[in-house]
């Protein structure tokens, strides 16, 4: 049996890893990649302590960092997690079965550290155009639409670094944020409003995508008005925040309504006695790399001491 | 007035300066130095995504990482700050003066980030001997013992980590720790364990530094048998324990028992209205590079939000 399941390999798998091997547990982490979420990015500015560093990158430093001191101690497995059940349901603390598309596997402790994807829009013609046009990825798409007019959906950093991505590029953008307040840093805003190629529209709605193979342009809704605009766009990115990624976990802990682990925050406790979790797929009150890094670190420390004092 | 007053510069000072400068923040970050505790290691082993560095090179990279965004929003200043006031004591929400030896600078709202030191051995003859064969510093110190017997003192990863450096250049290098039990990460005792030069000696209690113009010897207690024993020695080095840098905020934060500031462990803020705080200066159940970085960027964002929805 293992000491620790660490799973997922963002940035807390990663430093829960690299801690477990310092620390000598004997852990097996599964994650189908490594990386996590900004895996995607073309270029992050705020891993600390490296002034700019793009998502494949880092998550090649992540790796590099774990397998360096994994040893005999971590194993890795890329897999998927689709299930976690007690070993024995009459005795809750005597360890967990986890269960991935390939195999089971026995454990004391559980660290959850899957992070989240992307929010899927739900409009008419949303379905009908992803990957014809709509899609979730500027990194991996957004060069298929050079010397284009597109939309970027959203009004958070996200949808912001989109849009700066794409203006690289592209002919046109246009970013519809749905309320009437932007969400994303100041820095990021300010330099975006001085490029002549970019718009803001703020209280837009979306409301049908149109097309005939691949998207021709977006209706949105005013939220004051009320009255539908109609802004033709040969690409529509879609940033609207993050479903955690939590479903195979869902049998054994208790989800907030939005689908995160509820923790405490000092130790990233769950309310299952020998499951933790850190990072994006948790209640914590603000996501970003270093603060999943940080608390996967707390929860390590802390299942190190509870494994040392039981 | 600042936005914000960042106190300290280590891995939650420069990553709380580098997210103000992304949120356009008009922050002043008050350090004597940049690094934190690190600083003084000749190899850092995780912090997350660096296989390995050195102290003074990490502490080279939040500098850099901070100066590369900092632009005139963050400003930053070489100073130690003495003290910190309400503006107006009769309205509290005021913001504050946080005073340095070298002036007054009013803000908004506050970060503390100043970490910890080491504690001081508080035996006959340390105060006598400091600097004279006893050290807290390996690294500073350590190749002034070259092929002598050393003796280092304390149980956690600090100390192994200074015995593993010494055993590099000394004759011998041993231990004493003051408990039955060692706290250090199984890894690190591991492999210490192999060397033929070094020595543990729990249950080990320092009770006298000998010695003339330098340290000879050092005078211990078995916990157990109480008898004392001498082990001549030409260096000590103290690796017993953190103080948390904490003595300017005393007029203005309750501190707990071990002088840490209390924080709400969702989003950093002291029982102070204005004032935030995070790293080892906090009573965080435990303390990491990663995890200062992780609490300061919490901090941050939490900042930016109350002072966006005030």
């Amino acid at each position: 049996m293992h000491d620790l399941i660490i799973i997922g390999g963002g940035p807390a798998g990663v430093s829960a890893g690299v801690y477990a091997a310092r620390k000598k547990l004997k852990t097996l982490l599964i994650a189908p990649e490594f990386g996590g979420q900004s895996i995607v990015s073309e270029g992050i500015e705020n891993w600390i302590g490296t002034v700019k560093i793009s998502g494949p990158e880092l998550a090649e430093n992540f790796k590099k960092h774990l397998l360096a001191y994994a040893g005999d101690t971590v194993e890795i497995k890329e897999e998927s997690v689709t299930d976690i059940k007690h070993l024995d349901a009459g005795r809750p603390s005597g360890g967990f079965v986890v269960t991935t598309e390939e195999g089971q596997y026995e454990t004391k402790t559980i660290l959850v550290t899957t992070g989240s994807t992307r929010r899927k829009l739900e409009i008419a013609g949303a379905k009908e155009f992803d990957n014809k046009g709509l899609t979730y990825c500027a990194s991996c798409d957004g060069p298929l639409f050079a010397g284009q007019d597109v939309v970027v959906i959203g009004g958070g950093n996200a949808a912001f670094e989109t849009a700066a991505q794409l203006l690289a590029y592209c002919k046109s953008v246009t970013l519809l944020v749905r309320s009437e307040k932007i969400k994303a840093d100041e820095i990021t805003v300010a330099k975006l409003k001085q490029n002549s190629k970019f718009k803001i529209i703020t209280n837009a709605i979306p409301v049908e995508i149109k097309g005939e193979n691949f998207v021709k342009s977006i209706v949105y809704q005013d939220a004051i008005t009320k009255e539908n605009h109609e802004i033709e766009v040969a690409g529509i990115f879609v940033e609207i925040g993050l479903l955690p990624t939590t479903y195979f976990a869902k049998n054994i802990l208790e989800l907030n309504q939005i689908g995160q682990i509820p923790v405490d925050p000092r130790n990233q406790k769950t309310k299952v006695a020998g499951i933790w979790a850190a990072g994006d797929c948790t209640d914590g009150l603000y996501h970003q790399n270093n603060i999943a890094s940080g608390d996967a670190v707390k929860a390590l420390e802390d299942i190190y001491v509870e494994m040392h004092t039981k």
